[in-house]
């Protein structure tokens, strides 16, 4: 098995038992390829929604053993997903992750006010967990694909979830970064008065056990010799865990420079429902959809 | 001279005679050391407003031979800056530098209505160069450090200027990407809206010999494996020369991520003024001063 970068997020999985996955519509190889993975590094057992005779067949060729999953047969792909969400629903399952349906379909069936998975008043949103190998420690960022133009209080409860991610794989008191294009604050860039907005609920105990600074731009975060060219102090400079973006082009650019450009190994979940989930798309490597999983069973 | 990554500029470069740099207040050896290895290599011939004595023995220090550089004697900063502009926009050089003063100083005087160098209507904004190593040819992009957020008609002339630049360096007819989240037209995303519409502009012939498509996500740019599993069929699909960002937190982190992240070279310039202005900062590592300066004696 892969670990480079993610290994200790595997480290404390070690010290779980496997966590519950359903898997909606679960007949495509390369979402059963990834639980295989998963299933083998007994991170979780499964329950898979689908079709039952293309389910087994497909099971058989990932290399999952007969004995480790549960089969729902449903007739459709919009009966395996409503099954899926239904056995979240229920607390059957720890986290949930999307097979063979498109997004849109499977995004319907969590967000339904009555059978769906995310609480009244809830945020949905995603954190991501990158490691590419230069910087010194995985980065935990938020958000890539989910909230277009994150106002305050949505921007509140993203660091939360960055927060609650990075603690549960294991760092302590996660450093956040609040981005911005720089660290003044200047009246035209609203990402700049937000990240000092949230500086200021930090320093009113509003997010735990972390340390909050902002604004700062992308050098001053992950690279402390800018910082101190800039002579820009903070315990945060050079040295974040978490990066708040302040809208979903520069997370989105971010997360995918890296994959692109610095071969970093990812994983990605959605936040706010129930149980986490996994929404990988088919431009995801397997590695990705195998980290995504994992990350997902140390959040659920 | 290292000169991976860039070493097409450097080609064009070998074609034209030395420009004319005017270096504002050019006292510091960070500026300095720059200009000396652009003077070495012939690609321009230098005045430097400043204090005389300190420019003649930091010139000397920097290993500028006295024959190779005129001085203007300034008693001040602002001075130095106001005869550097003044003598940029009298046509006696063709590209400014910023040396030791603020860049708010330095741009107050640029921006100078009557005595500056912005002519009437004309648009700020900036062009950088990247090569990372990783993706197959430099790409230019804009903007990473002056507009918070462009509008479409500031895109539409943000766009000239990459084809500009482009295809001073050499690409002949440029492929441009007009960045957002998605490849799809989301109403509740502006970003993908103004691509549809410079997509448009750029049918009917408004960027000369270009090829320009958008909405795409930034993996859709530069990665061609990514464009094909999503089935995005595009001439720029994985090939891109110039990436057009929506806002600046995305082109200022896709820059940084770029430079910190993935060891790229760069360079980068002032674009809108009437010659080109270099404005490195403390920040940028010798390299990229160097290449901001080659930049600019290519396009003015």
């Amino acid at each position: 098995m892969e670990k480079t970068g993610f290994s200790f997020l595997f480290e404390k999985l070690k010290n779980q038992s496997p966590k519950k996955l359903v898997v909606a519509n679960g007949v495509d190889m390369h979402t059963l390829e990834a639980v295989r993975r998963a299933v083998d590094e007994k991170i979780v057992s499964v329950i898979i929604t689908g079709a039952k005779e293309t389910v087994i067949n497909n099971c058989s060729k990932a290399g999952i053993a007969e004995n480790l999953y549960e089969i729902e047969n449903c007739d459709t792909e919009d009966a395996a997903v409503l099954r899926a969400v239904e056995i979240a629903r229920a607390g059957k399952a720890d986290l949930i992750m999307k097979g063979l349906v498109s997004t849109d379909v499977f995004m319907k069936a969590v967000l339904n006010k009555e059978k769906g998975l995310l609480p009244k008043g809830a945020l949905l949103s995603d954190v991501a967990m990158l490691n590419n190998n230069v910087y010194h420690k995985p980065l935990f960022i938020s958000d890539v694909a989910i909230l277009p133009l994150p106002n305050l209080e949505q921007k509140m409860q993203m660091t939360k979830y960055l927060i609650e991610v990075a603690q549960k794989a294991g760092v302590e008191r996660p450093k956040v970064a609040f981005l911005a294009a720089t660290e003044k604050v200047i009246a035209k860039m609203p990402a700049c008065a937000d990240a000092a907005e949230l500086k200021k609920m930090w320093k009113e105990a509003a997010f735990g056990n972390s340390i909050c600074d902002g604004p700062m731009a992308l050098d001053l975060a992950v690279d402390k010799h800018a910082a101190d060219v800039k002579n820009f102090s903070s315990p945060v400079a050079g040295d974040a865990d978490c990066l708040l973006f302040p809208n979903i082009e520069s997370g989105n650019i971010f997360y995918k420079a890296n994959t692109i450009f610095c071969n970093a190994s990812a994983a990605a979940i959605v936040m706010g429902t129930n149980v986490p989930a996994v929404l990988s798309s088919r431009g995801d490597s397997s590695d990705t959809k195998f980290y995504s999983i994992a990350l997902a069973a140390l959040i659920g």
